[in-house]
């Protein structure tokens, strides 16, 4: 390395550390601006990136991970059974940019927004990752004009947030939505989507769950009534939303010393945030007094009511609960908010995991408004299943031993002990990936039988094909059963059609419940 | 907006027209960075980026764009048709993250580099979006310090290259790859990967194709032969890579006048490259007396001979042609080399477009040992699905009405002419979604007939449940044919029985012919 360079490094370190001095004193926004500007351009004078001294780690990215096979193929049957749930509603597949304009994303995140991933600035449009798949489907509908869609949605999102990858949580991570955007009668959709939810829920047999429901217009009105100033409604609301990870006492130290509650009107918070129940619960607190003067309170009240009333036609009920600490982070939602959450831990191997919260979403009629020019509104509710949990827990099973997985779909292994018979295991393969079987063989000239059949066992193929000279001059080839190794003799010219008879009669899975 | 502001974006435009002219010119790389550090240094006073001046512009990012149903329709269809082949190949799935670290980029495509996104610097690692999913197969491969793997991969790939959208040509897109990695026997992979390019081509059924196959040695020893000087092999290669696109007039200019061929040399590349045919022609050049010198020619040529050998016994013979002109661009190939062309331009509507290339890929044999600290290397031959042209054709020709497409599975809606039957309509939904068909109503309290009836035939649902009070009495339900409208009273207990019956005799496909 140059000498120049050597020196020019040192000031980089030095000039960085004066920035993230100021940033750590909170120091104002334009000295900090300042001393960043001033970074940038020793950077710059670094020139091309060669020229940076390279120690190189392999890895992946912080907080990303690769997907193995093994992986994948759990990926890919959660999805598919996810995926059929929707489409039995009638939901439409859409794909958006993994980036957008930065200015798309602006705005809709609150604090949440210096997660965002922005992409370097090398001429042209300022872009960022996409930080969820709900602003970029506002996005679509406002931009193509879109009033009524029903969509789902499996795509990675980006967030560059503290990652705990044991718990699945990543800065690349799967979102799996549904929703339906559209002027509809309340409730109507809104009780579809939870209806969805419990078919998910019920398919992956992950545990059993309770789907908690609450509506922001009710939070509103229970903040008016406690005595909460309007403009404090959202903060407080995000306070309340950490009761599933904090004590009621922390909410409460942190409404009164942070966001500016009166210790009275915390208390009373705290006497409705306890509350949860069904339908006579709404029915009660129709007829609270303070509750019963609020306009949202009221409105949300009878939102609630229908919404029960349409979860027990739909068979749901007994999975449903109102309950009155339930909030949502997001700014967004406008009605109905709802989580689905484990009601036990998950037994993995000889130990318990608590995994939580496993689906949520709610009503946000605001949100495609921000992207008209006439801010015409598309209400839109939705959910989103939070598949990354459910990976985790089933790797976390698959690492116990307590499910096993099989990462390729091959039916038949074309073998042989024969040397030289490479050209006659090509002419077998093509026939039978030509009869649509899915088929492998070795791709060394004189395999070892041994080593053929030990690849079967391991990747659990359940037929062998045998290839031997003597059987072929005699018209015939070997069938061998994987696991009975039972051989059966039988002519060549029908091999397509005892194979596929064979193949039809077993019972072959991509996952297996406890290995023996 | 501040008028400091105002002046600060006016410098900023004329320091910009400053860095641009520079380029233009063709400056000193350091003249440029210093000019490029002051531009910087004005955008970052610019502070935060919401002081920026926000013209929101309703779009996606530059050569990106939104999939709707219609296009996912296609896509899935397509990709689901090039998965089976991949299966019955015996190919696993992998992942890896949509970001990589930029060291893991860096040097491994040539002039190309370029073109990749980077992340910003938002403290932490120097990340870059992923430029193909080669490079990163290999950083796993040697990451993991895996041997053998059979895997296909399909995820987005990012390329700041100018966009031909109407050509399919994104920043944007898909690739969809199939690789073997292992060492294994002489062209036993290589030809696998031919088959299951023909396999793939086949079942989409996209027109006529021919599969070019060539030899890096092969081109190495010609080159030789011809006088090219050794350091001149791969950009001479990169030139003749061209001849798909321009004539032999404009590739010999370039060679000369460019990469510093000898115009003897090039006249002599010139004779060899018009040639191509079969296992006779790759006989003939055995003998050619100026190749036969070559070790790397004859290398070559004996590769190719058994190539077409493996190919005639996969069937696949007449679908390959030995071409000398077919040379790929990246640099990292070390073998076999392939590239499927239709051989016919594609009807769509009443115009005809011509689609080139609409697959490729080879053998890289040192692509792994990039990434291994002690350079062990795993050979790996691969082929990836230009799938974005099969789309692009496939969009062409349902906008030119010769397909037709269905967005939605859908097989029954539940429909009603008498007002307030909400809730009967969410009893049956329920009971026809637990029984696992596919089911939709009007999320409307009382929607009109005719509207619900139109939504079947626009959506295609092929049958409707209609519910009316006087059979409802009778325990009766109709069920109407959407195609025929014949309705059918069936007893209410019976429901879900008669429509699986019906639903089971349909053939409902979700891409369709010409449209009547």
């Amino acid at each position: 390395m140059a000498e120049g360079q050597e020196a020019l490094l040192a000031k980089i370190k030095e000039q960085g550390d004066i920035v993230r001095s100021l940033k750590a004193a909170k120091e104002s926004q334009e000295k900090i601006q300042q001393e960043v500007s001033k970074l940038l351009a020793l950077k710059a004078q670094l020139g091309a990136e060669n020229a940076v001294p390279q120690k190189f780690t392999l890895k992946t990215a912080k907080g990303t991970r690769d997907y193995n096979p093994q992986q994948m193929t759990i990926r890919n049957n959660v999805l598919d059974k996810i995926i059929t749930v929707f489409k039995r509603h009638g939901a439409e597949c859409i794909d958006t940019p993994v980036f957008e304009l930065k200015d798309v994303l602006t705005g809709k995140y609150g604090e949440d927004s210096k997660l965002i991933y922005d992409l370097k600035d090398q001429g042209g449009e300022i872009l960022s990752l996409r930080y969820d798949l709900t602003v970029p489907l506002a996005r679509y509908l406002a931009m193509n004009k879109i009033n009524t869609l029903k969509r789902y949605h499996i795509a990675k999102v980006y967030r560059r947030d503290n990652p705990a990858m044991t718990r699945g949580r990543y800065r690349e991570f799967y979102q799996c939505d549904f929703d339906i955007a559209g002027q509809y009668d309340p409730m109507v959709p809104d009780s579809e989507c939870l209806k969805v939810v419990t078919e998910i829920l019920d398919v992956i047999d992950i545990g059993n769950y309770v789907l908690k429901v609450n509506h922001r217009r009710l939070l509103d009105g229970m903040f008016e009534a406690c005595g909460v100033p309007d403009d404090k409604f959202r903060s407080t609301c995000s306070t309340v939303d950490k009761l599933d990870k904090a004590t009621w006492e922390e909410v409460r130290t942190e409404m009164i010393n942070e966001k500016g509650v009166t210790p009275e009107a915390a208390d009373r918070i705290g006497e409705y945030v306890r509350l949860n129940g069904g339908i006579d619960l709404a029915e009660k607190l129709m007829k609270d007094e303070k509750l019963a003067k609020s306009k949202s309170a009221i409105e949300g009240l009878e939102g609630i009511m229908l919404l029960l009333k349409y979860c027990e036609i739909l068979g749901i009920k007994d999975k449903i609960l109102f309950d009155l600490s339930l909030a949502r982070g997001l700014d967004y939602y406008t009605g109905v908010i709802y989580e689905a959450v484990l009601t036990q831990p998950i037994k993995i191997g000889k130990e318990e995991q608590t995994v939580g919260s496993i689906a949520g979403g709610g009503r946000y009629d605001n949100l495609v408004g921000m992207f008209d020019s006439k801010h015409k509104q598309v209400p839109c509710v939705g959910v989103s299943i939070g598949v990354e949990r459910i990976f985790s827990v089933l790797e976390a099973k698959l690492a116990a031993g307590d499910i096993s997985v099989r990462t390729s779909d091959v039916d038949v292994y074309v073998a042989t002990a024969q040397k030289n018979f490479l050209e006659e295991r090509l002419r077998v393969c093509a026939e039978l990936w030509n009869a649509g079987i899915k088929t492998e063989h070795s791709y060394k000239k004189n395999p070892k039988m041994l080593n053929q059949l030990q690849h079967c066992e391991e990747n659990r193929i359940p037929l062998a094909v045998v290839l031997g000279e003597s059987e072929l001059k005699r018209g015939l080839v070997k069938i061998r059963n994987i696991v009975t190794r039972q051989e059966d003799e039988v002519p060549r010219e029908s091999l397509v059609d005892e194979l596929q008879t064979r193949l039809a009669s077993m019972n072959i899975k991509q996952i297996n419940g406890p290995a023996k």
